[in-house]
């Protein structure tokens, strides 16, 4: 089974926190223990682990991605979103968090991200959880 | 039981498609329900998901990755193909995708492609199903 | 349940190498077949797959990361670590490994790294083993 949510991101570039969602849906389950696996079904943004408290982590990231990743390049893609199909396959698609007696296991100041790099859209994100 | 299949590449550096291969694997397995894990056993050399519609999008993905890490650096290790490895390090040696119903479950436009860095190599995939 | 085992790197940048550590753990767990996940509960370090023959190609990756996510950049975090985030939102935090018979699955050259990006410091690596 998976379990589905959506996202509506609001920039063309933006870290969406997902932390919340992704853990309701263990709950929800009533999974106790295993691997929560999350998945974007998407070519144009991604799913990334990182700070939760400090907002400019967020906008560093973002912003140091868009300057290595310029959209002043040689690009043939029709759609002029080249750097958002780049980002995504350098961050990647997937995440796999541990759970423990219901719970996410993650570092203090860990959360899950929905990158978006082609927004603002409405994304979907994929949620299986497998027994330990 | 680890399913291994080969993957011919015709360039040093390409994206070469094995969505079929994969999903392939999974139906002779008569696997219904969980995660495929697909894996490389090569330093110079990823996966990653992306587009399977306008080959643009491999084309710009490779170029812009060569221009990011560019061969054009003060590298020392001797056999010349460091970008090859730093980009597998970025990109990243595996993927995780949900099955059910047998089908693997991938977005209207995701593809899964074996990323050769430091081709033309013949190359092997390898696939691990864990039941749901 | 989770396995834990702490990592000392030595250096602000550094690829500390964690494959013996990781087959450790499989083997005093009497584990057999299935993926051994490994995961990092930090947002300025990360886990990386690469070579484990010549040290200069930890040396490379290291420096040409260095260079592609530069400390000269108009970063807004207080912390100035913010190459370290971006870092560890595009290595990863996370592995899956195959196992059977008891032994990490991986290619001749391939060892696991624990890439710490804003050292030295004291690390955590949590690894979890899902049966086949």
């Amino acid at each position: 089974m998976i379990h589905k949510f959506k996202v509506k991101t609001a920039a063309s570039n933006e870290m969406a926190e997902i932390t919340r969602e992704v853990q309701g849906i263990a709950r929800e389950a009533g999974f106790e223990d295993g691997i929560c696996h999350v998945f974007v079904p998407h070519t144009t943004c991604g799913l990334a682990i990182n700070e939760n408290a400090d907002p400019d982590v967020k906008r560093d990231i973002i912003a140091k991605l868009d300057d290595a990743i310029s959209e002043d390049f040689d690009y043939r893609h029709g759609e002029g979103n080249s750097p958002a199909h780049i980002k995504s396959a350098l961050v990647g698609s997937s995440l796999a968090v541990f759970v423990e007696e219901g719970a996410l296991q993650l570092g203090t100041w860990q959360g899950l991200y929905l990158c978006e790099y082609d927004g603002p859209r409405e994304r979907e994100v994929w949620v299986k959880l497998m027994k330990g």
